[in-house]
Parts: structure tokens; C-alpha cells; sequence
């Protein structure tokens, strides 16, 4: 690997993702891309006594999916790179109770998959693993009672408001072939521009899903149009049409080539405000919709950022504003079809037609 | 680097910790390692409105003192890599608002300062950063409300107890020469025996404290003799002796050259019950009391241990129990005695003596 530019690290050895899966709740089915995701929960307890528990057992499920999906054994995996929404990040830690792998803990809140996913690669391009399980999850009603309201008080959704995802997404990278290339990884700056309102996501993660795309293509000297895609983790309509303002502002313009997972996710009827947001937003779009796309060489190239509002509800009622943080990573098809990404029915029909998305609007 | 093991990488390039500073609250200047510290809280509020914004702003200090000892700007600062027991890693985020490096947010609970180190020397070992400041902080008050009881209704010490550690420690970890070397890191798995009592952390941490030691002396194929000290970072006089009689059990005997940080920190007088925790425990014991030893020879191997507690207050009330973990890396003297290591004044007096330190018994 080497430092290129400011923020941005390139990948020598090509560490590879080389299966991929999700689980969601019922409402990520009822979306767009719904038909895209491995299994859906029957309902939000998952069989389990808690809903912390319920995201406990949806990150195991789709661990043991993604491990199946290539035939690989608990323990020819070096190390977990995980991370969540609940304090302490204990969906991730308590999955991994039961897994013969080292674990590395990450907090970025919802950009926690891409960050895991560029400390997984920086692992394997440095040789310090062979295959690394990077993971996370949100759960629409456990983080509801941590964030914000009581859950029995109801919700309601102003229109900039988004709903966290019911959804655990995971890939395995790895130093085996066939699969999606890693090749550049752009950790971002904490970026804060004074936003203070709990429900305001979108516009505080914003400003810094702008900075860390404008120093990704500064660090690597390209222009936005070198990606067939750019798309941030979980801005939802309010925080991606303000990503396109403060980009065009320093004169880079993205909006035939730009969406985010948010948006993606759920459609206009499903009443949810602004969209997406959660860890497992970015984590199962990009795990079973964006990577068979590259599989099928749909988008070549494309770059992901994950998107996190680091919003702490203590520091929040003493009046402080919400620092947010964007960390990228570039994705770029091997030309290979042979792997465990996204499912396979999918697979097989992305080799001839692409579906037409329509999203929230 | 290179994967030595199941849980160890070696670094090729010795990246060194070039500079370290710590900041404690009253209790812990008055400690049996007070004088090493580079700075003392006046009060647990440090002229801010809220413990949490002090935990902030000890965060700010410490990094530019770090800053300071080395005459090192900034934007000289690739990285930063760190994580804090508030929920949502506040105190780093927040401190970082400011810095204009990539922020890289870790949660391994009182592990984080050596997942952060460890994470550091794999950055600058593989090329891909040339200085990174890696931190980490807790503070009595903040900890407490946040995970126990509210303050106001006062704190009890039964003997197995320990009290969570004011303070802030950080190290400049960097491709330059005259530190201390890391030359190895082991990840620890996530080990859970079953305790379910969060008031007995040093207890439920010991497992994965052992856990890691064994897999460190199986992966680099040594035995604990090789290292002049094995130290663990806040498992107290309980989970001490549990360690040492889990080790003892494998055949591993560790009494002459095993301490605990959470033990050296306070001593008995002090009412502390067995001792210190949170994260800043091991990260000013390590920035300023471990480190000016291996400066000055007084050790010249020494295997550092994060040990942390995933407590989640919340699936602790479900009546779950505690998953513990511990990172360790391996720091070995290179000879050299000018850096911005410890206190300039400690570093002068420890070239003719060492102190005898008492600590909690």
C-alpha cells in the first residue's frame, strides 16, 4: 500500500471482496430492493426476547451466510471488523462471543461498514490476514429507544427525518480472487457545522460526506467522472441534494453520477420521511445490490461513503451540535463472475437485464 | 508485516512511538505514579460546563502537549486513531472537531489505547501514514452516570470494585527513529465465561487478558520470560490474580514479571477497592510511566495489554452477561533517549534511578 495525497491510502496487492450478504426487516423488503437481500425477518423480535438480541442474532445470521456462500470454515477467518449502533457496539461484540476470531472494534457510527471494510483491506494488502469478516447492523426500533423516543410513544416523520434500517450487512475481504477489488481507501476528517437537531441526519452528515469525496478526488488526482458511481451510506433526500450543492460550490458537479443508499432503499410510499440512515443502510445496499451490480460489470468502477452522524443523545440535551464523518472506499470489477456476492438468483439475472429503481422521492 | 499466528502480526519496519503525554484527575496525581503525569486536573469540571466536555477538553490538552514534546505541527498528523467509554466515543469525536487529520474511531471499551497503538504501527508499517496520534480518555464522574449509578446518590467500594480512572493518555506513533518500537501486535477475540455482575470488571476481563497471553507466546513462539514485564491494563488486584492462576493452569507461570496498571495506579489508602479502570488507566500509565522505563532501560521488552469490558448497561438490566476482550503489543526498547516520551524531568531522573512503587495490595 502507499499515502496518497492527504487522507487517501492505494491498495498494491488487490485484496478482494469475495462474498457478501444481508438481512433485513420486513419494511427494507417491502422497498425497491427488497428482492435483492438474502433473508428478511419475520418480525423485529427475530425469535429473540429482545430487539437488542433480535440485531444480535440477524449480525450471526448473515456471518454464517456470508462464510457459506464460499464454503469457508469459522476459523479460516483471521479477524472481525465490526462495529453498530448500540452503545458499546454490543450486537457486533456479542456475535462475535462465539466466533474463533480475533475482533477489532470500530465506532463511526453509520459509516462503520466502510471503515471496517478499508481496515479490512488495509489488513489483507499488508499481509497481515488472508480473510477478514467486516460487518455491522442497525435495528429500527432498538435504536429508536436509545436515540430518541420511547418506542411506545409512537414515531412521526417530518420530512427531513429518515427511519434507521432493520438490516445487518457483512463481506468477507480477502487475498483469494474472483471477487470486487479494493483499490483506494479515503478515511475522513470529523466535520462538524453546527447542526444540533437530533432528526436532522442528512443535513449534518452532509458537509462531510462533500469533504471526504472532494479529498478522495484530490488525493488521487481524478475527477468525479471516473466512477460509473459515487454513493454515500445514508443521507436520504435532504442531505444528498445538500451533497450536490456543496459540491457543485467547489465547482464538482455529480449528479448523473451520484446517489446515496438511503435514498435507494425505501420508496415514497413507504412514509419514512427522508429515507434511510442506520449502519446496516450502506451495509446491505452495498453488500447485496451495489457489489453483484460490479459483478455484473454494470458499474466498473464506483466509490462508497459511509456516512455517520456521531450524535450522542447525553451531549446532545446539553445543547451541543453533531460532529459528522464520511469514510470512503473505491470499488473496481475483476471481470469475474465466480463468487459469494449478493445472491445467487440475482446474480444470475443481472448476467442479462438490470432492474429500473425508483427510491424515495 | 507479516501474519505471525492466529492473532499476531509482525511489523517489518519498526514503527516507534516517538512522543507520549497524559493528563489525571486529583486521585490519580495522588497515586503512587502522580509525578510522572504530564498534567493535573484542578477540579473533575476542567473549567467546562458538563464532566463530558471535560473529558473533551483533557482529550484537546493531551494531544497538543503530545504535539508540543516533538515540535510537531498539526497538519504533520496523518491519523488519528482513538475511541473513549462515552457512548458514541464523544470525547474523541469531539476533541478531533478540531484536528485537521482523518479520525479513525475504534470501541474496544479499556482495550482501546492498544487497539488504537496496535492499529497505528499497521498503518505506518505498511506505508500508509507517517505519524498518527493515537488516544484514548475516561473520567470518573462521566463514566459513572453513564454507566452505574447517578452520581448524587454517592459510590460504594467493595473490595472487588475499581474505580474508573480521570484521565487522558495519547503517543505519536511514527516512521521516525529515537522511541520506543513496536514490534508486535496480537488481537484478542471476544471471550465471554459468563460473569454477569457490572461491578466486577477485572473479573470478567481476566479470561480474555489470559486468553490473549497465551495466543501472543503461541503465535511468536516465546516464552513470558522473554518479556522483562507483561502488563494488563485494568483488571485490578482481582482480575490480577485470576489472570495469573488461569495462566498458571496452561502451564504458563507470569508472578515475577506480571503487573497490572489498574494496581500500580492507586494505592491502598486511597480507597479505591482493587483498583483503576476505563480507558484511560492503561493509556497514562503506559504514555507516561511504561514507556520513560523502556526509554531508559530500565525494561527492555514488555508486552502491553488493553483489557476491556463490553458492558452495555442496557442488555446488562436483560440479564446478559459481560463479553471481555484484550489487544496487546509488544514494545522494545531502541536505545535511544531523546523523545518527547514522559515528563523531560522524569526522563533526567530516571537515566540514574528507579522508584519503588507500592500500588494497591
Amino acid at each position: 500500500m502507499k499515502k496518497l495525497g492527504q487522507q487517501t491510502i492505494q491498495f498494491d496487492n488487490s485484496p478482494q471482496i469475495i462474498s457478501s450478504a444481508s438481512i433485513v426487516g420486513k419494511k427494507e423488503f417491502e422497498g425497491p430492493l427488497g428482492e435483492y437481500f438474502d433473508q428478511v425477518l419475520k418480525d423485529a423480535y427475530h425469535q429473540q426476547k429482545s430487539w437488542e438480541l433480535a440485531q444480535v442474532k440477524m449480525t450471526e445470521d448473515v456471518l454464517a451466510k456470508a462464510l457459506e456462500k464460499v464454503s469457508l470454515a469459522q476459523n479460516e477467518i483471521d479477524y472481525l471488523l465490526a462495529g453498530d449502533l448500540l452503545n458499546q457496539i454490543v450486537a457486533s461484540n456479542f456475535a462475535a462471543r462465539n466466533f474463533p476470531a480475533a475482533f477489532l472494534g470500530l465506532y463511526g457510527a453509520c459509516s462503520t461498514m466502510i471503515e471496517a471494510l478499508a481496515m479490512a483491506g488495509l489488513m489483507v494488502d499488508g499481509g497481515a490476514a488472508n480473510n477478514i469478516l467486516a460487518f455491522t447492523s442497525s435495528h429500527y426500533q432498538a435504536t429508536e429507544r436509545q436515540f430518541r423516543t420511547p418506542n411506545e410513544y409512537g414515531d412521526k416523520y417530518p420530512s427531513y427525518k429518515q427511519r434507521t434500517v432493520t438490516g445487518g450487512g457483512t463481506m468477507i475481504v480477502s487475498n483469494q480472487t474472483g471477487g470486487v477489488k479494493l483499490t483506494e481507501a479515503t478515511f475522513g476528517k470529523i466535520v462538524d457545522l453546527g447542526i444540533a437537531n437530533p432528526q436532522d441526519m442528512g443535513g449534518a452528515m452532509a458537509p462531510a460526506a462533500a469533504d471526504t469525496i472532494l479529498q478522495h478526488l484530490e488525493d488521487t488526482g481524478r475527477s468525479p467522472n471516473y466512477y460509473d458511481l459515487i454513493i454515500t451510506g445514508d443521507l436520504g433526500k435532504v442531505g444528498k441534494s445538500l451533497t450536490i450543492e456543496l459540491l457543485a460550490e467547489q465547482g464538482c458537479q455529480v449528479q448523473d453520477n451520484y446517489d446515496d443508499c438511503g435514498v435507494l432503499i425505501y420508496n415514497s410510499s413507504q412514509k419514512v420521511g427522508a429515507g434511510g440512515s442506520g449502519c446496516g443502510c450502506s451495509a446491505v445496499v452495498t453488500a447485496s445490490y451495489l457489489l453483484p451490480q460490479i459483478m455484473h460489470n454494470n458499474y466498473d468502477k464506483i466509490l462508497v461513503l459511509g456516512t455517520g452522524a456521531l450524535l450522542n443523545p447525553t451531549i446532545s440535551l446539553q445543547g451541543e451540535t453533531i460532529p459528522s464523518i464520511a469514510h470512503a472506499v473505491a470499488l473496481e470489477s475483476t471481470g469475474h463472475l465466480t463468487s459469494g456476492i449478493g445472491r445467487e438468483d440475482i446474480r444470475q439475472s443481472l448476467a442479462t437485464s438490470i432492474e429500473d429503481l425508483s427510491g424515495v422521492e
